[in-house]
């Protein structure tokens, strides 16, 4: 394909892009295949002569869409909301065609630059401490991950860093694996499983303390886990507090676990994964006091419409990070890109811009009173609990009753296909999630949800009586 | 933005990424900025209203163009080649406008199944044996994973698992701990730093394993390394070895590799992230002999005209992945998105149909014609020496002589911004590498490199002489 094909071709994509995303509300929202679909309905190996664009073009509609969730349609309510937007879309775009792997300043140093001030753009819209911000010349800043179990893992494995070289010095005679062994990180029981997957990865301990009433870990619990470890040994060095959880939107009481890692020695991690979009909004900003931790991280990517991959994560002192992967800077000077990444700042620099402030606040404070919508619907029947407090954009809910009532509720909507839902456990009760996703979602939307809920929830009901 | 305006402003993008690519062999290889040039260029904070699209598209000849390395330009012959084409650019305008994260197969069914059926599709270009398949329903299979450094990870911590089960399962009294002290991982003293940082993140020793003359491991070193580590009462659990190494592209010999690994009971990982693409040619496919191993990796958005990420990993045991990172699947089915990944085999689909195999395999074929090239430029001129086997895209060479006189080269290269090259250390030497790298690169750049390399080396010469 040559460029004057790609000038055609871009731009018929661009109408199939546009096409697409005017559309999707009349997709059916979640695909109708059975595991296994797709191979039969292509070849089993690649052609050995190209084929033409048009075949291509063609096959989408033939081939993928039909296997195709459209995590971008109006009626998709499941998860958390990925980002998508089109300034982001062109942003992409020019991001393919520069096509640097911004591993080392060297590498492309307006991809390192940009990256910086835009991680200082957003701290800012945050109200993060000075510290974080790389503008100061401190020892803090921000840098772009892929996701927050990413984050989540790199701050463990800078923190089981720091946590042997200080016991090393107290005491050399130790070796790595006597004090990984003793190691012990925290986390609540309501945390990403990736908390869980980093620990592992870490070769750590892992401890899940038990969440309290709102699904939230407090203080005490924590506490009490620590001077029981502590007793027997054990080296409590790394606690996750999450702002946000993702089974019910819970926050962790950050105020309360900045005091107990003060007092121990340990580094904190904040995930702030989908919640933290909404940090911009002075509002909710208060859940984000506390926030002068040792690492911070939120997804851009979920909610800032800024699209996939996109995780902004802070520290209190980047050398933490340096020292724990032994990134030795003349060295980078010359390595080479594998474990580099593309330009994704020219995304966070197009949408900051396209939107301004005050059109990405107005984007959360839509998504989070149509939640309150929806609440307010449940609410109203009897019939229905709410489960979880509801502060941003996820409504947690089920019908008063069993499980068993409840599991058919969700399997009658997820075979109807008009909505797409998932569930979570809350303690033992299977809960139904609606979160707020789409960009394109209006109040329309989720009346009609709702409505399309009612009926086959009596549906269940009357099954159940029969 | 709304949609119309999408439609202008992405046909708007469409031609600005044509004109560069077009225009890309004018502009200067390697920017001229110093660190720091972009933040006074920019406002400290994001913009409260919205900015116009044209204020956005002015600024990036103004201030993100003068800071770009550009890594497709015809002059670049530095690192190792990222690949670019326009297939794949048209991909990635659809996997952002679909924009599923693929964390589990109801999430998008599309994006699994693809992204399987592709990794058969390649893995038969590279004739993988039938183990790596997934078309046979056997125990292995191919993923997508976002670079060499991930798949080194990924199989470092696979075997770890492994090790320690196996081991704890012989002496249950053994601690993970007690375990993890005593293991040992090995590669070449050539290998990619990746692979320390593995070890370092997995928390387990690395050995490197001194080269041949051929900067090859050998398995007669190998042995020794571990009939030593043995009788020191360590375990060898991991061997990575590299085909097309970073610094001079050579190739550790797999067929004594695999012999050393089946006695010892070893994991054996292949890392051939530039070299993999190609063994798509039968003329170099020898060069994979003896990949009946554990885990195979190489990464198409090298040399493969798929754009970054895509890095493309089999293992013979699916199982072996699932296990270490204790992924439930009935968690996953209602998992959110956060370690998910775009539908990133739809630029695999486009690149491989709109090239055709044998499209690839001349562009393969084009890449190493050239370095061959320049290697016989090299050869005609005795004050040179070529420093390593060339056998696909990489030619190392220097002026015969002190490492001054070719750092001075360098930096006379580097400074005058025509070409851009980096260099490498092999044994003492300060060696340059001159890696064949944009898709447009053709005969008469790399004779213009060579005349000017040439050039510049008198100028370099005359000046030690004086």
């Amino acid at each position: 394909m040559n460029t004057s094909e790609f000038r055609r071709r871009g731009k018929e994509m661009v109408d199939y892009v546009a096409n697409y995303m005017e559309g999707i509300e009349g997709r059916q929202v979640y695909p109708d295949v059975e595991p296994g679909y797709l191979r039969p309905l292509i070849p089993d190996s690649a052609p050995q002569e190209p084929d033409t664009f048009e075949d291509i073009i063609n096959d989408i509609e033939k081939i993928i869409m039909p296997g195709v969730t459209h995590w971008h349609s109006p009626y998709f309510f499941a998860y958390f909301p990925t980002a998508s937007s089109y300034p982001a879309m062109l942003a992409d775009m020019l991001c393919g065609a520069i096509g640097c792997i911004g591993f080392s300043w060297a590498a492309s140093p307006a991809c390192t630059e940009l990256e910086t001030v835009m991680m200082d753009w957003l701290g800012k819209m945050l109200e993060l401490p000075k510290a974080f911000l790389t503008e100061n010349a401190g020892e803090g800043g921000g840098v772009i991950q892929g996701s927050a179990s990413e984050a989540t893992l790199v701050a463990l494995l800078a923190a089981r860093t720091k946590a042997i070289h200080r016991l090393q010095a107290a005491s050399p005679e130790l070796t790595q694996a006597a004090i990984m062994e003793k190691l012990v990180a925290y986390s609540s029981d309501q945390a990403h499983s990736s908390v869980e997957r980093a620990g592992l990865i870490g070769g750590v301990k892992l401890k899940a303390i038990p969440s309290d009433g709102n699904f939230a870990m407090r203080a005490s619990a924590l506490q009490e886990a620590l001077e029981r470890d502590r007793a027997a040994g054990l080296i409590p060095f790394f606690v996750v507090a999450t702002l946000g959880t993702t089974t019910c939107c819970s926050f962790d009481n950050l105020l309360e676990k900045k005091k107990n890692c003060n007092k121990e020695d340990m580094w904190l991690h904040v995930d702030a994964a989908y919640a933290g979009s909404a940090f911009i909004c002075p509002e909710f900003r208060h859940l984000l006091n506390g926030v002068e931790v040792d690492s911070f991280n939120f997804n851009p990517h979920k909610w800032l419409l800024v699209n996939f991959d996109c995780s902004a994560m802070w520290v209190k002192k980047r050398s933490d990070l340096t020292g724990a992967f032994r990134l030795d800077p003349t060295y980078l000077k010359h390595s080479h890109q594998d474990s580099g990444k593309l330009f994704r700042s020219l995304k966070m620099w197009f949408v900051f811009r396209m939107y301004g402030v005050k059109g990405l606040q107005a984007y959360i404070r839509k998504h989070v009173q149509l939640s309150h919508e929806f609440e307010s619907l449940v609410l109203q029947d009897p019939r229905f609990e709410i489960c979880a407090e509801v502060t941003l954009g996820l409504v947690c809910f089920r019908l008063k009753g069993s499980n068993k009532v409840n599991e058919a509720l969700l399997q009658g909507i997820n075979s109807a296909k008009k909505i797409h839902l998932v569930p979570c456990h809350l303690r033992d009760k299977f809960v139904l999630r609606f979160a707020i996703c789409s960009r394109t979602v209006e109040s329309a939307h989720v009346q009609r949800a709702w409505e399309h809920i009612k009926e086959l929830a009596a549906d269940v009901l009357r099954a159940e009586r029969e």
